[in-house]
Formats: C-alpha cells, sequence, structure tokens
C-alpha cells in the first residue's frame, strides 16, 4: 500500500516528505496506522549523522501511537482496531531477558533491530524500488508502518493519542526511571540535571513517589516555572556558581542526594551527577544518551565510598506489561502530559519540529496525520 | 608507657624500629596491646608517597588483634583483658550513616582520622617528644596503641590472633563485599579480577554464597592453585589471549557474569570488571583502592544497558556489629584464613614483610609482637 512518510535519505539532510510503498505485515507482524508521533532528540541525533548505528535511507520515528489496521499469520494479541503504542524495547515474554525478572531489555527483536530491519531481515518499506530501512522497530514517522507483535503495547482505545503517544518514549523514560531503576521512596531527596521532556518527566515521577527535596537543574532558567508546576522545590542554574554544580548541591544538602538523574546526554553532566548523590548510599541513574565515542569518567573513591552508578532505558519500563497501565495513569491524570506538548502540526512540516527542538523552543512537537 | 614501633617517618623510606612513647587513653579511648598485625598493600601505598593522603611520622597498620590493656573515661563496650580488632572503619551506632541501615561508612571519627589524630584532635604518639601521628584509626605497628572505642570490635578470646587479625581488613573487605554490596546469590556467576588477599577472600565468599560459575582472572598463573582451592571454577589468565579478558569473559557466558569485582585497585581492570558483567542486570563492585588522581572510565552505554557500578569499603561489614560474628565463622572453618598467612615474623624484619610483598612473594605476612 501506499503512505505518506517523511524518510531520512541521507545524514544531515532535511526529511523528505513522500508517499513510500509499505508492504502488508508477515508473520508475527502488525500494520499500524500512526494517528501521532513526537519529535525526540534520539530522531535528531541519528538523523544529524552522529549517530554511528544510524542506516539510511530510513523512516525514523519512534514515540507514536496509533490503531492496528491488518496482523499476519500467527498475531493473536492485537486484532485490527485495536489501539496501540509502538515499543523500541520489545517485549517478548520468553527471553533470557524478560524471563529474568530484573530488566526490560529484552532481545527477540534486537539484532535485526539494530540493523534497521524486521525480524526476518528483510523490510517492508520501499520508494520507487528501493529499500527504505525501518528505525528503532517502530518508525511512526510513516503514516502507516509495520511492527513486529512483541513491539506493541494494546491501550485503552479512549486514551487521547496526542498525549499518550509521549508514553512511546520520553515520558515513559523519566517517570520509569525514577520508580524501577532508582526506586525513589518518600521523602527520598533527589536532583534531576536537565529539564528537557526526559527531565520533566523525571520530575514528574518524583513527585509519584512523594520524594521530599526535589532540586531541578537546567541552565535555560525559562525552563524553572513548569519544572516547579511539576514538583521541583528548588531550581538552580549552574551558570550562577562560580563553582562545580556537584559542590554547591553537597554544600546544599550536607551530603549530597539520595538520587540523581542525567538526563541530556552529557558525560560531563553524568559525572556532575554521580558527584552529587549521597556518600554512603547515593544512587546516580544515566538516562541521556551520548553522543558517539563520549565516555563518562570519575575517580573510583566516589564508588568506594558508597555511591552506585546505574542506567536506565526506557525507564526500565516492560512496554506491554506496564505501558497500558501508564495510558490508564494518564487518563486520570496521575501522568500530566499536556504541558509536555507545546506544539503540534502536520507531517509536511515535521523539519520545523526539528528546528524548534534545536532552538530550544520545544518540549515535545506532536505530529498528526 | 614506652612501645617497640615500627615508624614511617617519612615517604619512600623504610621503617625505623624504635621506642615510642605512648600516652594513656582519654575519655572515649582504649589502650591495646596488639599481638598480631598483618601488613597490607595499603600500609605500602601510604608508605610510598603515592597516597596524596599520607601523613608523616606515622605508625601504620591497620590490620591487627590485640588485647584491651586500659579503658579510658566513660569506655563501656570493653574492659581490660577483652580480645579485640581495630576497626579503620568504626561504628559508633549513633551518626546518620550508622542510623541509616544503608551503609557501613560511620563518620564518627571520620574527620580527624583522617588527619592522623584522635577524636579530640591529639595524638597518643611522640618520639623523642616530636608528636608521631596515628594512621586510620589503628596504628597496628605499636605494640601498644590507642583507638577510639567506636574503632574496636570485641571478639571470642579464643580465637586465633594471627588468623583473625586479617578480619581487620583485606579478608572482610573480600568476603563483605560478595555479602554484602553484591549480595551474590545461589548460582550467579561471578568473575574475580586480582588474587591477592582481597581477592581470594571475595572467592571464598563466593563459593560461601553457593555461587554457581566462578571466575578467576590473574596475570599470575601461580594464584590459581590456591585460587581452586577456594572455589574458583575456572582460572583466566589474560595474558594468554590476543584480545581483551572483557570479551573473552563475555564469549565465554553469553552475557556476562552477574557480578564482578575488581580486586587490585587498577583503573584498567576496573573498566575490565564491569564491561564483563551482564546486559541487564550485572554488577561490579570495585574493591581495589586506586592510585592517587586515577580515573574510572566507560562508555554511559555500558550503564544503560543495564550494568550498575558499585564499590566496597571494609566490604560494607559494621566493624562491632558484624565482625565478631565473622570471628566465630573463622573457628568454625566456614571462612579459611590460614592459608592467607604465608609468611610470619617479628617486627623488628617488618620491612622484609614489605620487600616480600613488592616481590609478589606473599599474600599476607604476619607480625607478631
Amino acid at each position: 500500500m501506499k503512505s505518506r512518510a517523511a524518510v531520512a535519505f541521507g545524514p544531515g539532510k532535511p526529511l523528505e516528505i513522500v508517499e513510500i510503498d509499505v508492504e502488508p505485515p508477515r508473520a508475527g507482524e502488525v500494520l499500524v496506522k500512526i494517528t501521532h508521533t513526537g519529535v525526540c532528540h534520539t530522531d535528531a541525533f541519528t538523523l544529524s549523522g552522529d549517530d554511528p548505528e544510524g542506516i539510511f535511507p530510513a523512516v525514523l520515528g519512534h514515540e507514536g501511537a496509533g490503531v492496528v489496521v491488518e496482523v499476519g499469520e500467527g498475531v493473536t494479541s492485537v486484532v485490527p482496531g485495536d489501539h496501540v503504542i509502538p515499543l523500541y524495547t520489545a517485549e517478548c515474554g520468553e527471553c533470557l531477558f524478560c524471563k529474568s525478572g530484573k530488566t526490560n531489555l529484552c532481545v527477540a527483536v534486537r539484532a535485526t533491530q539494530g540493523k534497521g530491519l524486521m525480524p526476518d531481515g528483510t523490510t517492508r518499506f520501499s520508494y520507487n524500488g528501493q529499500p527504505i530501512f525501518h528505525y528503532m522497530g517502530c518508525s511512526t514517522f510513516s503514516e502507516y508502518t509495520v511492527v513486529a507483535e512483541v513491539s506493541l503495547a494494546k491501550i485503552n482505545p479512549e486514551a487521547n493519542h496526542q498525549h499518550v503517544c509521549l508514553l512511546g518514549c520520553g515520558v515513559t523514560t523519566g517517570i520509569g526511571a525514577v520508580h524501577n531503576t532508582a526506586k525513589v521512596q518518600e521523602g527520598d531527596s533527589v536532583a534531576i540535571f536537565g529539564l528537557g521532556g526526559i527531565g520533566l518527566a523525571a520530575l514528574q515521577g518524583a513527585r509519584q513517589a512523594k520524594a521530599g527535596r526535589i532540586i531541578a537543574i537546567d541552565t535555560n532558567p525559562a525552563k524553572f516555572e513548569l519544572a516547579r508546576k511539576f514538583g521541583a522545590t528548588e531550581c538552580l542554574n549552574p551558570n550562577n556558581f562560580d563553582k562545580p554544580i556537584q559542590e554547591v548541591i553537597i554544600e546544599m544538602t550536607g551530603w549530597g542526594v539520595d538520587h540523581s538523574f542525567e538526563c541530556i546526554g552529557n558525560v560531563n553532566v553524568m559525572r556532575a551527577a554521580l558527584e552529587s548523590s549521597h556518600r554512603g548510599w547515593g544512587q546516580s541513574v544515566i538516562i541521556g544518551v551520548a553522543g558517539a565515542g563520549k565516555e563518562i569518567s570519575t575517580r573510583p573513591f566516589q564508588l568506594v565510598t558508597g555511591r552506585q552508578w546505574k542506567g536506565s532505558a526506557f525507564g526500565g519500563v516492560k512496554g506491554r506489561t506496564q505501558l497500558p497501565g501508564m495510558v490508564e495513569d494518564a487518563m486520570k491524570g496521575d501522568i500530566e502530559l499536556e504541558p509536555f506538548v507545546t506544539h503540534t502540526m502536520e507531517l509536511e512540516k515535521i523539519n520545523d519540529a526539528f528546528d524548534l527542538m534545536h532552538e530550544g523552543k520545544s518540549i515535545r512537537t506532536v505530529i498528526h496525520y
């Protein structure tokens, strides 16, 4: 079938809005009509050419919501008409990782997903007869996309797709890291570095967890109003201090915070976040995605004196098991999604969404088809 | 009173065996007659001058056992005649850290201990009228030493001091890291990097925890026989492979080990240990003490894909609460200490003990008075 799509033909080039060909779903696959998709920094990272694993030409996009159109052979968990969120972290329920009870990092489709292919090693997309690659198992920048059954969370059909599409990546990543990775408890102190979509979501998670002191850090003070609305008790601009921000936080708190979260992808901030955490038990969670080849570092003494350095992907959330409940939470207002959607636009204007992001003017732009 | 002591008069110089003056214990302090003391790499590190926090002249030594001779005002937990192990990690039971239930890193005497002083800010040692500093709150290289009451574990008087002195540092550090920091469970896979005293102790801890696969790594294959005796199921010499040892371990195990332990103090090995741990949930514990200014590094992707980087000091063991039980374990044979004691000698020969260590010929030399 034909589908409108924003195709990344090569690194560093604007997306091109074209009509691509989408093949029907094969065994274990599902054809989804995407209704809405967020534009995330990870899409921009890959498009820029800085992502060493970026593959072109490809249909990017991984933060969407839609409706099932057709299912391939053997698909049992969804039927046409079901509302779904595509998952870049699949959940097969059967692999070593799914069965471990310790992680959400399912490996069922990992190898082919990383190569821009469906699990059988081929692509469903083409343009003028040339194959186009998939992206993160989702490719939500096409009105019609094909995803693996294990990469779909079935959600409440009453949910507002313009909002819950954000649970496909950023918001879930931030909230999940607080609950699943750090396991923040009532009264704990928290520092959140970076107040983009993920940082603001982590703030909401900290508020849900009834954290005590919640310190929000960003170099752009324009972010502080929304941060306070989402639960920040204090906001710090590192540019206002003549010493490293970790020293400021240690002095403010005595011994550091119980939990810190890096929500930017900057390795220097990752170090600052670790070194802001409490001697004896503080833990620091890396959520942001760093540039290619970048490394984190610190003195081992930081760990020997009781700090823990962790990371989180998709907030440690098991997509098919847990995401439907988070959609319910959003419908009840326990997760606020509307404030994240600063802009909406049609697919044809998607390059404007990237410009807004690069200029720091948007939290999330949501594309509708 | 007079006391035989091995004094470090300056960095890089041999210890000098002299008779020093030891003042009586003040309030909250205890005079201990040391019977035995191990010679640990940390003593050598400080003596070398590489330790930026090293202070001279000082009485080094921190891995001892002895008998209480006299108690200062207000001391209630020990009386003369009690058998004790001095603790470089105190346990006051009352500070923020002791009360947290999350860490053994008591701060009761931390500030003064780091300056080589007793909690009241003075020293009990002098030589020819010149003050001599304390070391790690223990100074076991003096036959008579003064320590804070909170820095003493009271132990079973039947225990063999030549063996249980090793529970004052290395053996407890290795075993405790396995149980308290990593919390190794039955059947878990473990990799132990470095087969000195701490690594061999960690092996015993892994065996106690009924770990499944226990991989021991050292560049000196002479260590492998004892490693196997202590529970290693496989021994690897990194020099026998033409690829990084973390790649070897990932290939051997499929996805890496559940727990890895760095028992050397080498920041490159710390990285290898982290990167040998299992995607999704592997954790790596730094036990070794790195040189001044050294930093650990890795790609943040290692943490984002579920690995955790931790550290451990004194094995996470609360000395006054837990060490007496470990002494009982040693008396029952559940902890084997005798194989660690490769050499014994009198205090007068202590510089030979450092030579043996530097030449890699000893696991532990135990000094007796």
